[in-house]
């Protein structure tokens, strides 16, 4: 049988702590809802982290064992440590995929990544967003429908201050008038890292069966692979004759 | 003084001589008004060439006094030769900007230029559509606000089967619910080659300020350099002692 | 179990039928090591077509039954039909992997899905190539080591002229001072294609592990997915009121 | 007449000090080589800061008057304080253009755009490098030959931890072996950014008329447009009635 793929769900649970509608929403956190919907698919092993932990859940242990994390954070991006951030970025780079939900967006570890600011458009206002499938044959896509909905999600808009992504895989529309990538791959070091704009904490949207398969898609397609290891840093001898 | 970027209009004005409600919005024809645009920059000398004229105007001559060539084209595709297409793409190859715009998406030209069957999403149902900027940094967006609206226009929607550009430039919302990617940019050969949405016959799109300053800025950036001509196809000896 | 990828292995087969020489480097034709060296992987189904068959062995049928056509040209690119070449794009568009080997660069097929030249620099000098993993993260080069040689190979050189690849994931260095993109990805609606340098008829090169290697690991990469399927074309009704 | 373009050539000024036979290489320091290969093209207001100033020379000042920031440090990059590294990226982000140069590779200023190790092989051997034009269609090679050498530069080569270019303009083959893609741009923010492989300090490599031209055409390519200024980070109306 073919290894697990072990996805470490990370996320900061702070609202569902402080606000009685959230935890509502999430009795199991967040972070809860988004493992128990990969622990549907017997291909993952799931554990989660989460910030008020240990070195926020993200010792050198956890992500040595770790093949994708995700990542959930917004009111408390700033108690992220920066050691912490250096050390998932250390291991981005050798291969373990990354995926950022929604307000992730503005956390270092995003912006760690991206070298902009990530900054976006956004707005509160229960609105409709369509998720428009733009690259049909990427493997985040599979088992999808050409679009789907969102009864209501927070707005984020265009312009998104991200670099240019190696594929745009969703565009969001928005009742309000506005565009957004809202699904997009890049790829740092040996990571994959999956960009994926749903998921504002007042909606149940990590109940959704399309955000579900969405992010299963891209847990699979995150996972490292079996690339040469590239030992960089130290002076070499040539390899021809000079 | 630098030297003017010589740019061709070319249309296949049937619609035009078809539809007395088309030639009311276009009384010069859809290339009339286009080429109207960039003569009010001296920065163009402009010429055009329709479908009908010998060779559809574009003549090894014709092509060879050409920086940028833009193509609007709609109910007769087909009836451009494929020796004409052929002779188009070797000078985009060799350096020749080209702006497809609108409905060309689906002309002989921008196919063989993409390899895909360019295919999309429509609609005419007189909506509105807001042109997002995505890439503020990118010479076509020289001027603009971060959006603009045209109050109606066809609708082109995802999925567009186009390859991964090289910078998606704007993307469109349109009231009716769909989104686009109205602005696209590629590189072939030593060509750039721009695609840009607006431009339904039944609307005076190639009027608006906004589009012609698009139009006007795609041109210049599309138009050729100096880069080094590169002769390949013949056997050539070793650089270095084998 | 999982199901098969089925693979057809598409080559001229003109090369190993005139020139003694090759055919005792490919006694089975160079179709036939290529297949050879995928069918000791039992993920892959492997079946092969060559030139001379009826419609190439590329009928509707055929390419209906293929996940992954691998393709291999050199003299006869011309005696390709161009019908034929429409179905294979036709089949690639719907998510059909094509995987371009070495002089099919030149051929009716690559040219279509790239729409530029696709020519290059090249010499026959008997020099060693050293293939450089450019992307350790890519599936295509699992099991690969950070480098590997080729004692003789075809020096194919740049400008190759080809669009901007999704991934650049080897770069040759040749003896005799050329460098080149020798392993390249592109995405073509919804298929994935890969275009790999090495194969140069006189040489016994798809006899070679880390060659083989390569091909397999593209082959399962370029497999297509289960994603949306676009009905694109016609006229829709709006989504939202207008 | 045209504004002129406003570059700032930065370089920490050290091996210059410290090493007589490097000081004897540059006596004006690498800085001043840049700066004096800039100056013989009038477009250009050419301005040096050096680590050592105030500020490491660049003050909220000196970079509001800055078009494109040149770069080039080797032994102290970890002497740049974070805050002018963080006061560059919101430059760079807005629209400045930044150039890096050889050793600048591993500067805090690149790894803080890319996100990545920016790692790579490297050797000291006196060898030959040849540095080929990839896309001869892009500004930065007008004028160039299709290939140009240096007789001796440090070797740098792949694998080059650095996130997929936005194109990759030159690659360089070595004596000993090995390849490097020497010519790479990206964007950052509204920023472009070229990161250019020669220049090490033993070698009179900024004197050199193709690395010259190369490094003035990038910065006319660098230099800011003129796009909207987007106001991010602010909840926003809807434009639409919801």
């Amino acid at each position: 049988m073919a290894q697990k793929i072990r996805v470490t769900v990370w996320s900061e649970f702070r609202h569902e702590k402080r606000s009685p509608e959230i935890a509502k929403i999430y009795p199991e956190g967040i972070h809860g809802a988004i493992a128990a919907g990969l622990k549907t698919d017997p291909r993952f092993e799931v554990r989660t982290a989460t910030l008020d932990e240990p070195e926020h859940g993200l010792t050198q242990k956890a992500l040595a064992d770790t093949d994708v994390l995700t990542w959930w954070g917004h009111m408390a991006h700033d108690e992220v440590k920066d050691e912490i951030i250096t050390r998932v970025q250390q291991r981005i780079i050798e291969g373990m995929g990354l995926i950022v939900l929604h307000s992730g967006h503005y956390s270092k570890m995003f912006k760690r990544m991206m070298g902009t600011s990530c900054a976006l458009r956004w707005r509160e206002a229960n609105e409709k967003e369509r998720l428009w499938v733009v690259e049909p044959g990427h493997p985040i896509v599979d088992g999808l429908p050409p679009y789907f909905e969102l009864p209501r999600e927070e707005m984020y808009g265009e312009r998104f201050d991200i670099p240019n992504p190696d594929a745009v895989v969703f565009i969001g529309w928005f009742a309000g008038g506005n565009v957004f990538r809202s699904g997009c791959t890049f790829t740092r070091g040996k990571g994959r890292i999956f960009y994926f704009q749903p998921g504002h904490e007042t909606y149940p949207i990590y109940f959704d069966a399309n955000v579900r398969k969405v992010i299963a898609n891209a847990a699979r397609w995150a996972a490292p692979g079996d690339g040469p290891v590239m030992k960089l840093g130290d002076s070499e001898p040539p390899l021809e004759k000079l």
